[in-house]
């Protein structure tokens, strides 16, 4: 196990998680990131760095690519220096973007025509869980690719949704998750605006909520954000712009409407409209507050 | 407190819970239904039964009112045989439907100029909780309404959420709960539906989302509904037509906008149309089949 080497590409919350973890596990672990102190904060707890994909694939048993989406995830792979032709035969690749399960297919086909494994593996839990070694994965993949990327799921993982042996239906998962938990932010969001706009206490709302059947995950982890009117992006609004677009293109590309979704996603296109793409999702509230003329936690000592 | 006499008008699901627990509790009960097997499923524990909501409400300290709806909280009250003008002086009445919050501050008023006490309190917490006298209930009124219904109050909920002094408030934050509710149902059917237009195993979805940040208390609670094809109503697609029709209705008032609840308003509506009204409001994603063209657990089978 200590000569089982790791190759992570992307150093956000996510990917930087995902290296100090196979570092603690004793697997030997490159990063690479564009940005400098991501690879200073790698170096700090002993990973190497390295500038380009193809450099850092060169030599590993597993690359795993934790990057915004499926553009990123192409050029890492296929774009200049990519690491698809630098890594050895036989190797794993493990996609952890929220991408359309028709581009994780294409890209297992690709990756298997080049000799090389690929597990289809979007990753769930936050950045905290990933610090923690214990994200979820939904992946999907041949029982070859789950073997050669076992080491690193270990060391990453608290669990690993075995969801089938084609690429595809890992992120077809991760889609229906993706859905219900943007739709579950916008639909808090929604909520808790009307209860103030009809009088109620925002932390009023939060306790009893959280104890009723209309809670939900979503909505215990982001009204917090809104009651400390604190919107540094944990997850940012450009995330659900983009992963309800992936949900609602999929319903298109097979004739299934989506009416809620599509509602939800409006909402967040409103925000990115707004120019708060870059904020936590939470604040897709204000959207709410601009058209709804309501006041939040927070605006009295603006 | 063994003085003290409790009337239940509104012997359905939760109104026999309520009267059940209130006899457990050790409280003179009384119930009143149009439905005779009612009448004897209470008879049969030891409660007695009238008729007419005025012979019910005759000489109790405290009525709870577990209607469907504003209009039968109305009748229940004001129309022929009513309550209201029954009741002794000083004696307590709870409204336990999810109504308007503008018709539950309407009633308030017109209870307290004939001098009796009105606490707004919608219930929480489904039949089960309802029987076991464990209900959440959102309560608003005067601090003398709640003393005066202190005893039923105990004898029926695991929890009071005290909101405030003026009837309107506990409605209002039922009202923010049941936004939710019916949300999360339909775009837990959505989602559900769209994982099985993708591939993806029902059951396999269940297990992945209730362990993932999709998860809502509404997905973990209906979702098996669909598995076991199950549509017997626990609560039917009309109460949500009902009450994501208040929610809608009141932002109209205030000039909210609420585009992700008029999303699944229309779902349930769409549900209602196919005729399904009376069926438990998992069937919301019959709408989603139909459009959509899916297989469904049981469809084999039938």
């Amino acid at each position: 196990m200590q000569s089982f080497s790791v190759a992570v590409i992307g150093l956000g919350a996510m990917g930087l998680g995902i290296a100090r973890s196979s570092l603690r596990a004793g697997l030997g672990t490159t990063g690479c990131d564009l940005r400098e102190e991501a690879l200073e904060a790698l170096a700090a707890d002993g990973g190497r760095s390295c500038r380009s994909p193809a450099e850092t694939a060169t030599g590993c048993d597993a690359l795993a690519i934790v990057v915004v989406n499926a553009a990123q995830t192409e050029s890492v792979l296929f774009g200049p220096d990519g690491a698809a032709s630098a890594l050895r035969k036989g190797a794993v690749v493990l996609g952890c973007a929220t991408v359309p399960p028709a581009f994780a297919r294409d890209i297992g086909q690709r990756l298997t025509k080049l000799g090389l494994l690929y597990l289809d593996a979007p990753i769930s839990g936050g950045a905290v869980k990933a610090a923690a070694g214990e994200l979820s994965v939904m992946a999907s993949g041949s029982s070859e690719a789950f073997t050669a990327a076992r080491p690193l799921l270990d060391a990453i993982a608290a669990t690993v949704h075995e969801l089938g042996t084609e690429p595809g239906q890992g992120s077809t998962m991760k889609m229906v998750n993706q859905c219900l938990a943007g739709v579950h932010i916008a639909a808090a969001m929604e909520a808790l605006a009307l209860g103030i706009r009809s009088g109620l206490n925002a932390n009023r709302v939060f306790d009893v909520i959280t104890h009723s059947a209309g809670n939900s995950w979503m909505f215990e982890n982001r009204v917090p954000h809104v009651l400390n009117a604190d919107y540094a992006p944990r997850s940012a609004i450009d995330i659900f712009v983009k992963d309800l677009g992936i949900v609602l293109d999929a319903g298109h590309g097979s004739d299934f409407p989506l009416p809620i979704t599509a509602a939800a996603h409006q909402q967040f296109l409103a925000a990115a409209g707004m120019g708060l793409g870059r904020e936590d999702d939470a604040a897709v509230v204000k959207v709410y507050q601009t058209l709804g003329g309501i006041t939040l936690p927070g605006d009295d000592g603006e």
